[in-house]
């Protein structure tokens, strides 16, 4: 494809959108309260609030309790105009923070209320959608769906949803004991028991409870296979019947009083590998302060605490618990990168490549701010890498979308073109971005232009043009420079590569406009350089530069060019006399009388700060 | 000259010698005490004291104090053992502690006592010469001299000697006050004057107090002559005879009046300008608490204020005064490099060549610790770059003389080899030098032989082959390895490239022995290389690292690879297994009840630093 052709293709149309955790000032200000009462006004002004910094929560908080309250709390009853802001502002400020689940069950209540079963079963949905990993938001969930619905096996089959997803939770107490209840209350002694022993195996914070509870009544009262799965069962009537071999058959009543027997010895077994399990996790679990979701930071030793618990079960190696835990892990420590960046990878060895892109989108399209591309960056390498051209190509231009002005996000995908494409391709890429960025940032795209031609297609002369061209204009932007100098630097040494080195050093150092310790930190490279591969006569140039640019001030000749209109040392001696009545600073009597150190102004002139000055 | 000519010469007698500021046990041992009276024991463990630690000052002058008083302090009529020893003692404390004018004094004064004038002159003599910038040594001096040599003029010249020298200290009035009074003794109205006439254009720190008695009670009384040079004396007179020019002739006694009142008006010039320079200075002066050298550092602020206070005199411009200030700041900072190169890149662009030489040689043989071969590095390069290959060269061996393994050194020694005699000579040189230092550090000789075959002479193939020869002996010394994947990843793009660079990173994260963050770090830059300059396919292998090196433990397969033994991830797993009961840690059911946690093991045995769990 030529790149004229990427041009069109890479600035029209986007293909694959990549939202980001930023709503905009336009997607809020499309709130509007019809209503023409009292409230009016204060909630225009809680929404221009949140359109003001849409990243205040409590702008947010203060809003959505606003408009629950509505018309003495908001109803079926309820006028269109609170009903419709109700809804808005719970979808917008729900779209921005998803892991809150509180307020997920908040607004599913109210909506039942208002719409009645179907609507509120919709934001439940979207709730567990948003927020799996909470034990407590599918035990509200399926109690709502127990009250509003009559019909047991759906029920329960919600029941199972959830227990399929939040069932391994450490503290799923929180939803195993209402589906008991349920259990109990609509189903029977069968269900209750067989229910009772799959919880009695998991290892629970309150696996004790469940397993008490189960092995003093249940074992000697109810049928076996309410006991044990089939597979279980079969299994430990082997062991007791292989005791009678060598004896009489048994009884009925003694086979059953055998096998209860072993039964308990087979569950107390499971009690004690439970204990255990628990008790290894417990260590981690303790220091778990926040449970939930919460817009402030995640304090440190909490973050310590969840690697340490990740890499825990990691090593422990069951698959389900590991993608639970990270799961769980993400639900609190949503907004940061490690965690998401670690779970892609570890995905990625398991060799999940769908799972793994899922981990991507929900991280890139919900969580993870658009600020720091990092993530989504990956993700496009990712794609890269399993040869989905375009859908890479797509992720960098979403974030150019919020991000216009990302400079590593252009080279990404430079580089992106120039692997796929080729040199042509990714240059004119970044000659278009030039127009976007600002002088600086031009600057570091014209020495990645350049590096391409150099690196990526060996044509130094190429290289060596881009920089030519441009240095007069951009040898004042730090990152042309630096790579201007380098390049040169690394060129096979010959005396001619040395004159082109000497010629940029000396470019930057009289006419560019670096910063003082920039041009110091370049020029320490280049007498690096005169070292490492100078000729015989290299140490007349290195004590000359190391008295020009680490000798005091008052000998930086090099640098008084620079200052000078004209490049010419006189020149600047000649203004600092014109200003200062002699080439070194004002001298005023009465200030050094009052003890004002005269040489501030002096040093500031030279671009030394004089704070600093013990560092110069 | 062929590299074994070099060998030779190399190793062989070292032409010139730089000694250094380390005495050595040797030295010290000399210092013998042979009376065998009740003070031998004592003044034996003072020596042992000083040969344990010759930096601490203590036991220094604990010894010096004791040798001073022995027989009830040392005369001409002490034993010659108690003589022998004080004399060796002070002098070999003071070629340690040059600076410390008092105990010069101190050793002067008795040695006084004991060899008479000559040989007090002799370490009178010394002192000057060690602790030049020092007024008050001077005065001391010159008093000493005044007392024991009865010839006027002979005395007059000392002081003048001295007044050259120290005259233009701001706290000369200590110089300046003896002069005066040994004026007013030994010689007469006239010379008084012309000295207080000659003291008063002084920029003194008490110019007021020379410049009042001068005033008041001279410029009335004393022969105009007296009162200034003649050269100033015929500009006044022509000022004062222009007046006349329309009038006539004045009488002598007129003329006499008028000349006195012009020579008041011109010191009182002298004296407004004396107040303007003294109050600049001040501002710097008042910040000095420090006045004389002392072993302990010198406190920041006070540097900082050395670094203004020279900048200062720098741009005022008056060589002899800021040269002076150069020696007086480092009698009190002689052992600052910072100050001491300062001084020899501001004389460097005063182009006066011998006077940088001395300035290298002071620092050099006298002042700044071997242990920081900075000094002595510049100052070969200063030789080299006016031609003195030799000294260079001698500079260097005789660094190494004194730190045989210092790597900086050698290097430095290879590039100037190579730049006078080409690469077999810098080769060959640091061939030779490996067999004297560390594993690690050998590995960095050696990178420095192929990074000179390569930027050197441009011959990458040989660069190579010196980095292969030593690929498996040496991919454990963190220098070669960095070097080593450099070196490849610097090479023109190109398939073949890629697979050396390719070759070299795998080399290091299966068989190396590198630290853990290292190998990263390693990996990181090989990433970069992957995304500015690999092919299409290198998003897989960048995907591949991205999971192995930024990825939790349990999925760094080359990491397992690496503590195996064998290089087989399964051989890790079964060691694990067999230490831990599985492929995680030890689980320890009562230690996860006391709290502890079992992973610092596992952390550790990975070798990552269980405290830094937060970092990784």
């Amino acid at each position: 494809m030529d790149p004229i052709a990427v041009e069109v293709e890479g600035v029209g149309h986007v293909g694959y959108h990549v939202p980001t955790l930023v709503l905009g000032r336009g997607a809020i200000a499309q709130l509007t309260y019809t209503g023409d009462d009292a409230d009016a006004p204060e909630i225009k002004k809680l929404i221009d609030a949140v359109a003001g910094n849409e990243d205040d929560f409590d702008n947010w908080t203060a809003l959505i309790t606003k408009v629950s309250e509505l018309e003495g709390g908001v109803t079926r009853n309820s006028s269109p105009a609170a009903i419709d802001i109700f809804r808005a502002a719970n979808d917008l400020f729900l779209t921005k923070f998803p892991r809150l689940y509180v307020y997920w069950a908040k607004y599913a209540n109210v909506e039942f209320s208002i719409g009645g079963t179907e609507t509120a079963e919709m934001v439940w949905e979207r709730a567990v959608s948003a927020v799996p990993a909470n034990p407590e938001l599918w035990a509200q969930y399926c109690q709502f769906k127990e009250t509003t619905c009559h019909n047991v096996p759906v029920t329960r089959e919600l029941y199972e949803r959830g227990a399929a997803i939040v069932g391994l939770d450490f503290w799923s107490d929180k939803f195993w004991d209402p589906y008991l209840d349920f259990e109990k209350r609509f189903g029977n002694a069968s269900t209750v028991t067989r229910l009772q022993a799959r919880i009695s195996a998991l290892w629970l914070y309150a696996y004790r409870r469940y397993y008490d509870a189960f092995v003093q009544t249940a074992i000697h009262s109810r049928d076996l296979d309410e006991l044990l799965s089939p597979v279980e069962l079969a299994e430990n009537q082997r062991i007791v019947m292989s005791k009678y071999e060598a004896l009489p058959e048994p009884t009925d009543i003694e086979l059953d009083r055998e096998m209860r027997a072993q039964i308990s010895r087979y569950y107390a077994e499971l009690g004690h590998k439970c204990h255990l399990e628990v008790t290894k996790r417990w260590s981690f679990e303790e220091k778990i302060k926040r449970q939930w979701f919460e817009v402030s930071e995640v304090p440190e030793e909490e973050l310590v605490n969840w690697r340490k618990y990740l890499q825990f079960e990691e090593i422990e190696g069951d698959f389900k618990r590991i993608v639970y835990l990270y799961e769980r892990c993400l639900t609190i420590c949503a907004s940061y990168d490690e965690f998401w960046l670690r779970y892609a990878r570890w995905m990625t060895a398991m060799g999940k490549e769908e799972d793994v892109r899922n981990i991507y989108r929900t991280a890139c399209t919900i969580y993870v701010p658009i600020g720091r591309p990092t993530v989504r960056l990956n993700w496009a390498r990712f794609e890269e890498s399993v040869g989905n051209l375009d859908t890479a190509r797509d992720i960098h231009l979403s974030i150019l979308e919020a991000l216009p002005t990302n400079i590593e996000t252009m080279v990404s995908l430079a580089g992106q073109l120039r692997r796929d494409q080729g040199i042509a391709a990714a240059v004119s890429w970044l000659e278009r971005c030039k127009s976007t960025v600002s002088h600086g940032d031009a600057g570091r795209l014209i020495a990645e232009q350049a590096r391409i031609h150099w690196q990526g297609a060996g044509d130094v002369e190429a290289a060596r043009q881009v920089f030519k061209k441009n240095r007069l204009s951009f040898c004042n932007s730090a990152a042309f420079a630096i790579n201007y100098l380098r390049f040169e630097m690394k060129q096979p040494r010959n005396n001619e590569a040395h004159d082109h080195i000497r010629e940029v050093h000396d470019l930057l150092r009289e006419m560019g406009a670096l910063p003082v310790h920039l041009l110091k930190y370049l020029s320490h490279e280049y007498m690096e350089y005169l070292l490492d591969c100078g000729g015989k006569d290299a140490m007349k140039e290195y004590i000359e530069l190391d008295k020009q640019v680490n000798g005091p001030y008052s000998v930086q000749t090099g640098l008084k060019r620079k200052v000078a209109e004209d490049g010419d040392v006189q020149t600047t001696d000649r203004r600092l006399v014109a200003s200062n009545g002699h080439p070194g600073v004002e001298v005023n009597e009465a200030e050094f009388r009052r003890g004002v150190d005269p040489y501030a102004r002096y040093y500031t002139e030279q671009g030394q700060d004089p704070a600093n000055q013990g560092l110069i």
